[in-house]
């Protein structure tokens, strides 16, 4: 039944940026949901990583990503990046109020309090994203008694990039971060991962946190609330009489774009897409 | 003595450009060769890092950042990021034929061929860096026998960052890179630290690597070529009978630029420059 909803508004696909390839996990959790469906993907490479820039910084490349998106033809946009989603939302909706945006935030807030038993909830995420207090403040609109504890680890991006993901050095990393917040009396119960990178370390996080403690996927509590969002949409569009298209029967395409390295981003993001991406298949634009 | 060669052609600062903070362990070196210069320290933030982007961007920027420094004028320039002197010295040059520019690569390339004994030669530095092959064709030019092993340490970037530059992870995370290289029969024998923010992991490496293997701080090196082409400049100056200004009495100051992010700049870089920089001292300009 998933593919009778994921065809979107007027057959248009679904876009998603991030700043670089981070970004996947999220599509790899939409293409998941969604098999039906087409995305266009954009990595912002070339000025990549959006995490340790200033906030006025990251709307301003935040907004360029929307327009080539849009201009390219979307049904809704996926802010599939934690650090644009933390700081560039409420921008991007004032400048095209009438498309949906979704970003990576609110869906893991939300994912957090339900999962909670203690309400004290840690989010690990870059350092601006931490900064910005997004998490908190989500997570607050959901529970304002919740607790949370927030931790900028900077080292996991690097790491799930350069594919050292479990193993030795991937735990101790882990440890040092995660640590000092859940081996204490007054631990959280829930971790979020608030950085779209983080899901490739999950394994990892597991194998050292205390056994009780929930880990939150930010990515694939996005990919439900986008098929939540478009269900509604279809819903209403299938009223108007529109609902005779056919089942897709294939997996649907994605149309790849990067602002640079297109070699790179293939090589690193086809760890975090879960299947081979092709250099040549990425289409470089200037933004 | 030095102080009395440090003023540079016309009392200029030196121009020194990174694409973070990482250069300022080159300044550092070039302020404990040269304690009576000015600098201009320009650190391009918004855009780091350079180590990942494509050869024709980090030309492009490079260009920005020279331009920022010569229009607020600099005797010479120095190019305090690997990545940055890998792809756009050549570049750089051209565009600016009358003005000394000093790279960071061809003085360590140098003091590795004097270093070794064995003329083979292993490199570490960022992808972008190894990719390009500058250091290779720069060993190259100082000895065509030498056989140079080079890999991409990129997380010791982040580590640096974020201050893990000591202890069980730094010393793991160095043996991972690093023993594929020394722990064979046919090892190199000197280890060129081809990015500028490995000087701080330096005693990490030194801890796991063989006791007979030479490690070549480019950063240091880079200050010598630096005071060894200003000498030269000013003893020419010297005989048209400008050498009579007074001999510095302070240390030279240093005007801060940076293109994003002044409180991280500051924070960050404090522990690359060995003191505290303070926020408020930092000029943000766009390029």
């Amino acid at each position: 039944m998933t593919q009778a909803w994921a065809s979107g508004e007027a057959g248009l696909p679904i876009g998603v940026f991030d700043s670089g390839v981070g970004g996947l996990t999220v599509l790899r959790a939409l293409r998941a949901d969604m098999p039906g469906e087409n995305f266009i993907y954009l990595g912002d490479t070339a000025r990549l990583p959006y995490g340790t820039k200033s906030a006025q910084t990251v709307v301003r490349y935040s907004l360029q990503c929307a327009a080539a998106l849009i201009q390219r033809g979307i049904c809704c946009l996926v802010v599939a990046c934690n650090t644009a989603s933390a700081s560039a939302l409420d921008a991007l909706r004032a400048h095209h109020p009438s498309l949906p945006i979704i970003g990576v935030i609110e869906p893991g807030a939300q994912a957090a309090v339900t999962a909670s038993v203690s309400q004290h909830i840690a989010v690990i995420a870059t350092e601006g994203t931490v900064g910005g207090g997004a998490y908190e403040a989500a997570i607050h609109r959901f529970n304002p008694d919740a607790r949370v504890t927030s931790r900028a680890c900077s080292l996991f991006v690097s790491m799930a990039e350069e594919g050292w993901t479990e193993g030795p050095i991937a735990e101790a990393v882990a440890r040092r971060y995660l640590d000092p917040i859940f081996r204490s009396d007054d631990a959280p119960d829930t971790l979020v991962l608030g950085c779209t990178h983080f899901p490739t370390l999950a394994a990892a996080m597991r194998a050292i946190l205390p056994k009780h403690v929930s880990i939150v996927d930010s990515a694939a509590t996005t990919a439900a609330a986008v098929l939540h969002r478009l269900h509604g949409a279809t819903a209403m569009h299938a009223a108007s009489g529109t609902s005779e298209s056919p089942l897709p029967t294939t997996l649907g395409g994605v149309r790849w774009l990067a602002t640079d390295g297109a070699t790179r981003f293939a090589r690193v993001g086809s760890a975090f897409l879960g299947e081979t991406l092709h250099a040549d298949a990425i289409e470089i634009i200037d933004l």
